[in-house]
């Protein structure tokens, strides 16, 4: 349609639909062409979607924009993509942009682009509604008011004193039932939850989700409320800090985007796990060698190392997973290292002896052979409790030196009991075998 | 201070804080205290501090209390934590306390129960305000003041005409500057998305991410409006669905609170899998028993078993945690299979070759045999591409035949991938060095 000079039936199509609709669907278009559509569907349309495309494709688009539209668009922003866009961008461009772009802005970009990746700064919007507590609930609707139309997430109104702490907070629908004369300190509350602007987002999503905020408000260490995280943030910290623990876990590297994402650079994040990983398996293949002799003696021992080492892997990948996701979810915290130590004891026992129990029955019925099927129960129990305690146990570790826990990942974990299981059942067949 | 029978002084203690923090502290006491406490601390602080204790603790609470005060303590909760509740009540305590329940209340719980674990429906609350379109903006805003006070998450208004089919939405905030005389009609947004009550949670996730929603309303299929999940239960659920995935991803079994669960319970959860690998385990000791006399004649053979079969799962897992979580997050879709595939192809004979050139060299260091080499450098890469292809196909199969990707686990995939990679490995050796 743009083509054949159609612009207006194209605004006027795309104006019926949510900004996240429009970036959908021109997201796959050339950039010269976005360009042309987000100047096209003006503001607010223009800017809501255009922040809705991937940084990737909104630094594309921009650099295929004249620079007077570049600064009025990046104007117009969240505060929040504002700053990630400017991060993004290749230096010179923001050297050539910023200089347009109003004075004030500007200094807020420079002061929101010092927080740390991963800190409550880094999320929050500065696009927030605060009153004085001097105010009266009429004066504070006033107030409202009149900055109402520029907020796009205005659900709780907080009340900041003369130096700009935060002293309370009053929800939106509160003050349709208030008595315009009541004063806003009067009938706030008093008791508002917050966090530090350099704490993790991780603790931001933790004060959402313990006291049900729509937006956690973020203070410096004076107490001065600096912006806020609105709950659409907390839930896009949410899937992300996920989406990264599960790669560390998984070994798979750092996330990146998959499919716009080449096979080699993909390739890249995983390749470096995979060879530290191989690195262990040598070390495994070198005890092996070691008992060499006593193998070929009794060949049926080899038999018995792939479900040895398997179950010790599987249980400490168990046992992991329980420890690292409760961690993540505040289930458990380090202060329970101990009762988490003894438990997996007796979990990894009662697991072991059960695994054991088949291994051994496996064993008896396979060769006939009573002590090499004690050898596999005796291997087996040990394997799978001390695999069950080292899950648990090293992401606690991890975490307590202030590693994420979820690098004590499955396959980690799995390759260094692959080494640990070969000795105990090697040892335990030397002795219980008398080789 | 309560056996001092200063129970004035604990409520107002109490009072001054936020529910949460009541129910962190009060959730380790006896539940006859929790019980006093509860009914001491009234109307509405008692009710929101009993329903964000743990369900399970909420049952031993409200048996001892009188039925009255159940009935009047259960009429005071949330719809949706109310339903939780009543769901997890022995059958006989249910049905003593549900007759002196409200009779709309009782017709509500009745309708909630009946969707399923996992719908929209069954996280939705039917504390939603909404008017009718033919009202004036002042008009709303009479009929907002009269039930704001009883709705704790009031942040979006919906528009519902008259058999309430949803049909548009205003932002509480819109309300303060929008002409008191407007028709709501003519000023709400009519774009208003929306799930249907058997939609998965996950599907509502998406909706709220995608259109940064505070609230998501949940229609019929005649598009009538049902209920809203809102943005603290978006982000429960997003933390529960993750936590499910994860478990199933580390073969854990189901998730169950860590530190109140005996081990004998922790240990069922996790056995079943366990036994279930170790079966596999055992088809990989039958493998190397098949070819015993071949590995008994080149031992260097068994040496580098480890390292193929840990390249071969750590490839897997690290393939499988891309796409599963991918899927999770609408990063990737059923519909983007055949990329994935071709991709993978890719990704899996970069790392592959990359791996098999460092396994090789060591084969030929160790061992000073070139042929040797020669096998363990195919085995491989053809090894790790194979996993990497299984490992990116697997959850999308899964995900196609509508279990969870997830199932398609690290554990599961690196057991089956020992049985493939002792078979390709040692078809090589026979092949190569000429067994």
């Amino acid at each position: 349609m743009l083509e054949e000079g159609r612009s207006v039936a194209v605004r006027d199509f795309l104006s019926e639909h949510d900004p996240y609709d429009i970036a959908e669907f021109i997201a796959e278009l050339e950039p010269p062409v976005i360009s042309r559509i987000v100047l096209l569907l003006g503001d607010p349309l223009g800017p809501d979607a255009f922040q809705k495309l991937d940084t990737e494709v909104q630094v594309e688009v921009l650099q295929t924009m004249e620079r007077p539209d570049n600064a009025r668009l990046i104007e117009r922003m969240d505060p929040d993509e504002r700053v990630d866009l400017i991060k993004a961008l290749p230096e010179e461009v923001a050297e050539r942009i910023l200089p347009m772009i109003a004075q004030a802005k500007r200094n807020e970009i420079a002061r929101l682009v010092t927080y740390e990746e991963g800190t409550a700064g880094s999320v929050m919007t500065t696009e927030y509604a605060a009153v004085s507590g001097d105010l009266t609930i009429g004066g504070a609707l006033g107030e409202l008011r009149r900055i109402a139309p520029d907020r796009d997430t205005l659900y709780n109104v907080y009340v900041v004193d003369n130096s700009r702490k935060l002293v309370g907070v009053i929800l939106l629908k509160d003050l349709f039932v208030l008595p315009s004369l009541a004063s806003v300190k009067d009938v706030m509350k008093a008791d508002v939850k917050s966090v530090h602007a350099t704490s993790h987002v991780e603790e931001v999503v933790r004060v959402a989700k313990d006291y049900d905020l729509v937006s956690v408000p973020v203070v410096d260490t004076g107490g001065k409320l600096l912006g806020i995280v609105t709950h659409d943030d907390v839930v896009d910290v949410v899937v992300e800090e996920t989406t990264e623990d599960m790669y560390h876990y998984g070994a798979a590297g750092e996330h990146l985007r998959y499919l716009p994402t080449n096979p080699f650079r993909l390739a890249r994040e995983r390749v470096v796990w995979l060879i530290l990983l191989a690195a262990v398996g040598f070390v495994s293949g070198m005890i092996i060698h070691r008992y060499e002799s006593m193998i070929t003696t009794v060949f049926a021992l080899a038999i018995f190392i792939p479900v040895i080492n398997a179950s010790g892997g599987n249980a400490g990948t168990q046992a992991s997973t329980v420890i690292i996701r409760g961690l993540a979810t505040g289930e458990v915290s380090l202060s329970d290292s101990l009762r988490i130590f003894w438990k997996e004891i007796v979990v990894g026992l009662i697991i072991g002896i059960v695994v054991a129990v088949v291994g051994a029955l496996r064993g008896y019925v396979l060769e006939n052979n009573i002590r090499l099927a004690l050898t596999v129960g005796l291997a087996m129990v040990s394997v799978v409790t001390f695999a069950t305690v080292l899950g648990a146990v090293l992401p606690l570790i991890f975490k307590k030196v202030k590693l994420d826990p979820a690098v004590a990942s499955g396959p980690l974990i799995a390759s260094v009991l692959d080494v640990v299981a070969l000795i105990i059942y090697l040892e335990i067949a030397r002795f219980v075998l008398h080789l």
